[in-house]
This record gives structure tokens, C-alpha cells and sequence, in this order.
């Protein structure tokens, strides 16, 4: 899991846009976008909760196609969604102070994922 | 489960906003908009998945009011979510090559449903 | 759980947007915002069923760090996301007769909150 708070953070500035949202997107179909309290436990948390009610298994319809092991990987993804918004007030996130944005790739392996910031607003 | 993309795709094509985002909003409280790889396997393993984690069952609130066996049906729309937004580069939907935009309707009988498609941003 | 539908159909009536979107957004991270038929039943077999997929344990590693007995109330908002984004035509809300705009706080203790609503679109 990714804190990319500090990253939209500097996309936001540097946008000029005073007050509006950011749209935060990964491209690929088994990375997920969207808000946590960033620490320690929580990171280990959620993949954790999401293997536990989305476990691997050789028996899902995906695998039987691909043979790649990742077909939870593709529901969890599917399930937390690729993306999220968050408003933009004076140039900056509104965000909670224990209130981050992270990515989370729940595939199997790693992977080099793109993410697509697009800001949108008024001055 | 539908593949929604050439439909979008297509709006934003006729929009002629060249960046900016989309948003794909299912009209209804059983039906859900999401990305996935739309295959046959995950068209499969997805509403199954939903069916194993809130199955139906005659025991929730939601039934002693209505009787109408979807309950259920409500709880994975709402957590999947009604609506995704994605994100436009040069007039064309940014996805990964194994990404699509699906909407699945989760109640236990065949609805009608409308989408709402908005795209935003500058040419 | 609350229904905040008319608090933000009554923003985007202020603002005089015709057609665009609403972006309604909890500050903090164990809130979530979302769509459901907003009703007794479920009301109550939302929070129930969240609770049975992510239930309250002294186990996670968020507990071990911060023994505040709410890291299922992170793991839950999380799942089900901090936003949601309404369609607006014709001045108005694009939702179902039995689709609304909740807020629910997953934490075990009252919390006050914040909402951000934004509107965006044209006249």
C-alpha cells in the first residue's frame, strides 16, 4: 500500500485551481484507489481483510481462463474501486487529519501502475 | 453483468472534452457501476462472491418490511457503489487494456435501467 | 446512518448548477458516504452486515498500535468509500424514487462530522 496523499497534494498546487476536486485513478483492472488513515496496522489491515472475504483459490470462474492466480485480486480491486475524489478548498485537500489517499495494488505480483490526476475547479 | 464502455466511450466522443473526467451513475438502489476485466470468469466470480459474503436470507430488516427477497441486493449494490467517474486524455477514456466499465444489476429479478452519463472538462 | 439527500439537493438548488455532478464528501476516516434505499430495514442491516464481514476484534494491527477498538470502523469506511458523486439535471438531483445519499459513521463512539458538497457543471 502507497501514501499518495503528498503527491495529488503537489498536483493540486501547482494546478492553481483554488476550489474544486482532484480525481485520483489507477489504469489496470487489479489496483485500487481511495481514503485510510495511513499507519502501520491499518496497511497490514485491509489486504489482510481482504484476503480473509476475498481469498485466493484455484476455483474461481477467472482462473479457470487465465491461470494466474489473481481472480480475488480482480474482486477486491472491483470491490474497493479504482479511483476516488476529494474536494478542493483554498488550493488544498480537504482531507482529515488522520485521513489519507492510498493505493493498493492486490495482485499477486508486483506491478507498475500508473496513476491519472485530474483537477477540476475555478481559481 | 454489462460492459458499459463502448457506450461511454462514444459519448465522450461526441462531447468534445478532450481532458477532463466521466461519470457512469446507475439511476436505482440495486444496481451498481464499477471497472473490472470483463471476461466470462469474473462476470461469474463477482456477483457470486457478493452472493457468498451478503447472501440472501429472510432475516434482515429490510425483508420483515418490504418481503420483496432483495435485500441483499441492496447491501452489494450500495457497497460496490452507484456510480465510478474515469478519467479523459485526448477524447478517449484512460483504461488499462484489461479494464472496463461494467454495470451490474444485483436485485433478483430483470429491471430497466437508466444511466447517467456526465462528462466534464475542456476541449 | 443519516439521509442527507435534502441537505444537498437543497445546496445544488442554491447554486444555480442546471447540469453537472454533486460531489458529497465525509471529512475523516471512519465515515463513508454512499447511496441506498433509505429505510428502517436497512438502515439496520447495513451496520449489521458490515459488522459480520468486518467485525470488532482486539487482533488487528491497528489495535496493537492505538487500542481505541475501531479498526473495523476504518476497515469498513474505507470499503465502502468516503464519496459519492450524484448526477444534476434540470437543477436537480438524478436519483431513483428509493435511492438517497446516506452518511454512516462506522466508528463505536458518536463522532461529529463534517460533509463537503460540491457542485459542479453549468447553468
Amino acid at each position: 500500500m502507497h501514501d499518495v496523499t503528498p503527491f495529488v497534494a503537489n498536483i493540486v498546487a501547482k494546478s492553481g485551481v483554488g476550489i474544486g476536486t482532484v480525481h485520483v485513478h489507477v489504469i489496470g483492472s487489479t489496483g485500487a484507489v481511495g481514503t485510510i488513515e495511513y499507519e502501520p496496522g491499518l496497511q497490514q489491515d485491509l489486504p489482510e481483510i481482504l484476503d480473509k472475504l476475498m481469498p485466493p483459490s484455484p476455483e474461481y470462474g477467472h482462473e479457470e481462463a487465465w491461470h494466474d492466480g489473481n481472480a480475488h485480486s480482480h474482486l477486491q480491486a472491483t470491490t474497493l474501486g479504482p479511483s476516488v475524489s476529494v474536494p478542493i478548498s483554498n488550493g488544498e485537500l480537504v482531507l482529515g487529519t488522520w485521513q489519507q489517499i492510498f493505493f493498493l495494488e492486490c495482485d499477486v505480483r508486483p506491478r507498475s501502475r500508473t496513476l491519472v490526476v485530474t483537477v477540476m475547479g475555478d481559481e
